[in-house]
């Protein structure tokens, strides 16, 4: 079978390993909670997880459980002192997103804060690089960066996302992750008029796309769908990086997830 | 075109955000280094990335270009005291993975430790829904999760991957991506008898895949290739939970991932 690499090694050091067992306890069930763990000391503290059989699966595996942990994000938070949250910069090529997340993560640093940025290009070398610029492909590199995001923000970490993400519903959709696991997400739009990001050109991205070379660049063939509630516009044309820094640092303060005494 | 969505409204509307521009400086370079902002101050002070255009792409994607923040990994540490590792917790099914990852990410948030579990199912409920259990389909879902656990790492966290994971390339290239970032890769095989794990099956797996119910599961028609190299061997079925975990916080503490000052 293609799917055995070397199996007669495997197996042999597999069957190698058996060791007589004394203690093994059968599997154990304690109102839906599962002890799935036996050894020389059975006991309740080898319940560590509870499986949720019900749990929705709208994937393609079969035969997977929810594994609930032994912590909750509130008591998560109340250890280590630091809230998550995703922070989704969304805007034209050339608006400022990468430019302002660097600087924010900087800002958040020096303040001891847990942060991490996220960026367009940076993902599609690693985590995407599987996907290219059709609209199905970046449907699904938004989507994977929402569900990235959603982990991270989760664990604690103040998340910066910079992607164009142009459009409304796929950041509908990473919203939505966030809220139904009550973490908090935060709609930033670096606002600036198209001919501004064009005039910047920072990778000359737009000169190519004008000239045939590049098919489906948001604002040349492809749109960018403007967010309808975002939580914070920044018109980045009007302020320098510094300024656009404070502008997030207050937002972050009012939403609580900054506070100034980090 | 297809790629459209409601072109109409989302042009009109990012046309009639257009402004008067006063102060759009030229894109400018200095040494390599970009300054794409261009504000009312324009000035050093927005240069906060820097673009690596010679990054080896191996991905899909073209005209991207690799974004370095103002922050190197050390300069993280050094401002937030948490240095990440990834703990890569292999083995079969039933073998405890969930169970210690668990248990280890509860004693570690408990000394304020920066830390986040992912784990087998629970990521084909998200980041990994569009996948099953074809070789091919195992083969990217590690793949993604080596990606995703060294962003995580790079953070600062100490990730811990509770996967089967039953293929050694699959885990040499995830350790390959840590390594080649100056990141902390710790491979922990749990190891009991496959009898042991089938006797516990947790899920009712094996029964099932005994049955012919499930196709390419590990230990019966799919092979687990046993590390080469792990970090640490716990054998599940000698130690409880509570020593396992103690276990991998020496080795945590030996490879100077936790301190005990913590």
């Amino acid at each position: 079978m293609a799917l055995f690499r070397n199996p007669a090694v495997a197996i042999s050091k597999q069957l190698s390993r058996q060791s007589s067992l004394s203690s093994v306890a059968a599997l154990s069930r304690v109102q839906g909670r599962v002890l799935p763990l036996a050894g020389r000391a059975f006991s309740d503290k080898n319940s560590t997880q509870t499986f949720d059989y019900n749990k929705k699966n709208e994937g393609k595996s079969s035969n997977i459980v929810w594994s609930e942990g032994l912590i909750s994000n509130d008591e998560r938070v109340a250890l280590t002192g630091q809230r998550g949250a995703t922070l989704w910069i969304t805007g034209l090529s050339g608006s400022g997103k990468s430019t302002i997340a660097c600087a924010l993560e900087h800002r958040l640093l020096k303040n001891g804060v847990n942060t991490y940025r996220l960026d367009g290009d940076n993902i599609r070398f690693g985590l995407c690089k599987d996907l290219g610029f059709t609209a199905k492909d970046r449907e699904e590199n938004i989507r994977r960066i929402g569900e990235v995001a959603k982990l991270m923000t989760d664990s604690g970490c103040i998340t910066i996302t910079a992607f164009i993400s142009p459009y409304q519903r796929d950041r509908d959709l990473a919203r939505k992750l966030h809220e139904n696991s009550g973490l908090k997400f935060l709609e930033v739009l670096m606002d600036v008029p198209l001919a501004v990001a064009e005039q910047r050109d920072p990778k000359g991205l737009y000169k190519k796309a004008r000239a045939g070379l590049i098919k489906g660049f948001t604002g040349n063939d492809d749109p960018y769908e403007l967010p309808e509630k975002p939580e914070l516009v920044i018109p980045t044309h009007e302020h320098d990086v510094d300024e656009s820094v404070d502008i997030i640092m207050k937002t972050l303060t009012d939403h609580g997830v900054f506070k100034k005494s980090n």
